[in-house]
């Protein structure tokens, strides 16, 4: 009926984990993102013009610091997690995301939310995300509205810059 | 001045059965839902432009199906629990909702918040909810902008089509 | 590797007074808000046209009834803790926060998002926030779109009036 002093620490321990994942890809601290994934962490993303798959930690972070560059807003928030302990160091999470990204680049303001499954691992007593899906439950892409003053963006100083940038196209795909 | 295990661990269990809610309503997964009510649960939203009451299971899933259909996109995200327990099998809570509802019927994008008040039961060792009410904190309906492009619509294909519909206008009231 | 009970039990305290600091100020509920506070809290907010700091709670509580006036719609979500205990009776708190503020007055629109650091103290068995500050991610300031119908604004009735407005300028930095 109840659940272990363990458990509820395990509980704790996933969701500040998915957490901080969250902060990190938005202020682009990509030092400590590394950090959250195992080794060999699977990543499928099926959104509506896109669909992003990563093998591995090196083509996950490529990825990420690639698809948050300094030309790019970004709010991700992960909601309402539902998390179930499958082994003495393994776990599952649903949690719903709502993201909105503004693109300089392109011109566009998408607001989406999506269904993450997550399973978890535990190593070296840190719990890691050892794989994230996610399914999109809606996806509007809107043209930006330049009525709108940006008066603060952060990835404008720490995102990637043109220059920096490097080819996903193997890792994520559009329309 | 510390919690007992199970006071912890039904904290826990409560959040995801309302965290479970969100996700059901919002995918139309009304098998899910339906799980999650008491038989006696009784509603009353109190939003700007509607009112909703319902009295037992059969009311209350008879208006969510039909409250969310193929033709609404809809974001429902309840944040920021507080929950006390005020019994070994009851508990209240409190939580912060944040919608956004698309109607392509009506062609009007509603964005508000609400502060819920909940009560909960455990029948059967599950948490159900039992009563849940809310009042709006803010409002605004816009006209929909139809320069956003609908990338992804995941109620076109699992909210009720015109045909499968029900009047449910014993139990929401508009205006 | 586990939390023990008194550990749990402060995660969840402190997850809650934050909650109900949000809840109060978009409720305009100046009662709850200032019990949440220690005499001595400090306050400082890093926005993108403004900055805040006040010392002690009557500034803070002096800022916040005139930052949340009747001619505003105000949405504040404290999302994704990280609460790290400090010590028996102190704690810090990472959160990310978004918001949206229209302002009636200004006729603007400003959606926002931040990263929170707080400390926190217990006094007399209550975790209290002893501290707050954030930095801004992103802040886009448009202008109000006066298509959108108000149907619900609870801050109208709540919020301070015009006439009862104080000066708060040796507190609030706007540029």
């Amino acid at each position: 009926m109840a659940y272990t002093l363990q458990q509820l620490s395990d509980f704790e321990d996933i969701r500040t984990l998915k957490h901080r994942y969250f902060r990190g890809i938005d202020t682009a601290d990509w030092a400590l993102v590394r950090g959250l994934f195992t080794d060999d962490v699977t990543v499928e993303y099926r959104g509506g013009g896109y669909k992003v798959k990563c093998n591995g930690i090196e083509e996950t972070m490529l990825m990420l610091a690639n698809a948050f560059p300094s030309d790019a807003l970004a709010m991700h928030l992960g909601h309402m997690p539902e998390i179930t302990l499958t082994g003495d160091d393994t776990a599952e999470g649903i949690w719903y995301l709502e993201d909105v990204f503004i693109s300089l680049e392109r011109d566009d303001h998408t607001h989406g939310t999506a269904i993450y499954r997550d399973r978890y691992r535990r190593e070296d007593g840190q719990w890691k995300i050892a794989h994230t899906e996610y399914d999109r439950v809606m996806e509007v892409v809107y043209p930006r509205d330049k009525s709108g003053h940006i008066s603060v963006h952060l990835l404008a100083r720490k995102g990637l810059k043109p220059e920096e940038r490097s080819d996903i196209s193997h890792l994520l795909e559009w329309g």
